[in-house]
């Protein structure tokens, strides 16, 4: 097959809030092969990551993401990493590339899965899909007995495991973030599973993180997630030897291998978080997945947004066993909800599966987009770079 | 002062090829504040960059850079360290911001010396502007005879010091790589100062670059730039302690101040080299000097276009006496020369000094714009959301 086409469809709820919900926009990838087409899902900007993909070559090294695609073989997994390698190569000075190439990866991934009628998780090597513990990822309420409703609302809808994110959380006080850790083992119950982000709250200040570590025990909390900026590997690394019982997780900013790999090797992480939709795919976190396995520590899927990208992300780690948790979107946006037409849905114990279909195994719910389609156009030089494709 | 309006002027040479030469196009920008305009330039892919100036926002922290710059005060450079963290903190999901902020930052700093009369080097806390020996940064011949003319022709321009980069090297054999070197330093002469950039090409190979060390080391190189993906952290630190003599090159991918640190601490380069164009402006580059200071290695600008981008980008370092050798762009496109209505003129001995000017002191020939600029229209949901300003 040649990839005969590249379509990216940019959707949006009608209202974007400053709330720490990734699940507001989207942009999907269609890509055609063969015959077959294939999904992806790109995280996050969607008119940045378009521009990524069809911008005017700058030089030979920041060329647009669509040299490195269109019109290339596509026919095994080493074709994608080719593609992949010459998208790193190609685009080296173009930073937006990873991102945009995500969800690209993704639907390559989709179409030789669906061409060879077998999943991905197979394409990648693994001979079962494991099923995975989701937790439900909610934002920590405004108020403790907001984060205890949540808690409850979590496991009356059979969710053993919750992670509490944002919103408050190392904004205050010690005491506040103790409270509100307090309130959501509360709701837990003792045998829930509390895992805790943080979204970079603390920059690089390893005090500021070290005097919340007493409540994050005492909360028995799993791991402490994205305590620092993504890059802060020596923050990350001191705060790993000073918390003996909460793992440090991160990773979800990694937009290329070498970046997790950093996290754990000098980081010291416990729990590796990716996310396919800007690491470069499908294909890149695999390579995570497998070092991780090396290094001891534990893989996890970060999405926040539809179940494509759920799909996507369970793929690398599906053949894991030992790997069990793994991130939900647990009260996203009507938008991630209603793109798709199918949905990973969980078993009686509450638990899910990359799907054992061609594939990625979900499928877009075309007429539904309708509705979030947002229109853009990008005209350089007096040509129209992108216009919104049609829904057909 | 307040921030009143941000301007971006994309300017492109009628033909781009995809040869490795940065100066092709240019993505200038325009800060009016109190009165006073400053320009900035971006590193690279303008039509990505100006998206992610104005994209619509994905949520929280996936806002456009435009949300943390524009209205807010700038009377100090403590202003330009809390909007830069203000874009990091509400842009980390958005991978193309560090590269449209570095223009825009730049910018901010020339307003702020031109309203306070004094060079930006001062802002920064130096004393002096110490003279720089620039290098002539060039690629690599065709053949080692091209190379050989370019050694000498840089020698007769009065350039003592020379950096080849890319073109054949590190494609062939490593015969053909000697034979380059060899021709190189025949047409430097033994007095010269040779820099040699392979740009990437081994991946994270790191057996590949050791077998070059040997002619690299016959050559009397200094430094072996960019060996590897600028994330391999493992295999710089692996050739680092391999190559005892030719110390090794890199940081022109840092788009933060960490990862520039990471490739001191982890990667063992003995120079840092900063695009400001690239890691976030003027201010986290002087981070990295400060750092390099601190450990004892070297701080080398990356500028391969404009002389504003030169002049901002010997800020950071003015004031570093002993850190001397500094990138000049030898041979740019006629674009990053037209653009500027003045330039930083070498003295007898041939080298160059940060202006001792207000601001970046080098003003911008609106005039010769008019012929470079790209005509851009973005449109989302029926508003424009850019199009490329007015000449006037």
């Amino acid at each position: 097959m040649k990839i005969e086409s590249v379509d990216f469809f940019y959707l949006s709820m009608p209202e974007v809030t400053t709330e720490a919900d990734g699940s507001q926009d989207a942009l999907l990838v269609r890509v055609s092969a063969g015959g077959y087409v294939g999904w992806g899902e790109c995280e996050a900007s969607p008119l940045t990551s378009i521009a990524g993909f069809l911008c005017p070559m700058s030089h030979g090294v920041c060329r647009p993401v669509r040299d490195s695609v269109l019109g290339k073989p596509l026919d095994s997994p080493a074709d994608i990493a080719r593609i992949a390698a010459e998208v790193e190569y190609n685009s080296m000075d173009l930073l937006q590339a990873a991102h945009t190439f995500s969800g690209v990866e993704m639907a390559l991934w989709d179409v030789l899965g669906k061409a060879k009628d077998t999943p991905v998780w197979r394409l990648l090597g693994y001979s079962a899909s494991h099923k995975k513990t989701p937790y439900a990822s909610q934002l920590f309420g405004a108020t403790p007995e907001e984060t205890l409703r949540g808690a409850r609302k979590a496991r009356r809808d059979n969710f053993r495991a919750v992670k509490f994110g944002w919103g408050p959380i190392g904004r205050g006080s010690v005491q506040d973030d103790k409270d509100h850790l307090q309130a959501a083992r509360e709701g837990l119950g003792p045998d829930g599973i509390l895992l805790v982000d943080v979204g970079q709250i603390w920059g690089e200040d390893v005090a500021a993180a070290e005097a919340r570590l007493p409540a994050l025990e005492a909360s028995g909390a799993i791991w402490l997630e994205e305590p620092f900026h993504a890059s802060a590997l020596e923050a990350y690394g001191q705060l790993a030897k000073l918390s003996l019982k909460v793992k440090i997780a991160g990773g979800e900013g990694a937009h290329n291998v070498s970046m997790a790999r950093h996290l754990i090797d000098y980081g010291g992480i416990g729990f590796v978080q990716i996310d396919c939709g800007r690491i470069g795919g499908i294909g890149p976190a695999k390579a995570v997945a497998d070092y991780a396995v090396e290094r001891g520590i534990t893989y996890v899927n970060h999405t926040f947004t539809s179940h494509l990208a759920l799909s996507a992300s369970l793929q690398p780690f599906a053949g894991l066993a030992d790997h069990r948790i793994c991130e939900f979107p647990f009260a996203p946006k009507a938008l991630a909800r209603d793109i798709t037409a199918n949905f990973l849905q969980r078993d009686t114990m509450g638990e899910i599966a990359a799907p054992d279909a061609p594939g990625l195994g979900i499928a877009i719910d075309m007429r539904a987009l309708q509705k979030y389609l947002v229109d853009v156009e990008i005209k350089v030089a007096g040509r129209v770079l992108y216009a919104t494709p049609e829904l057909a």
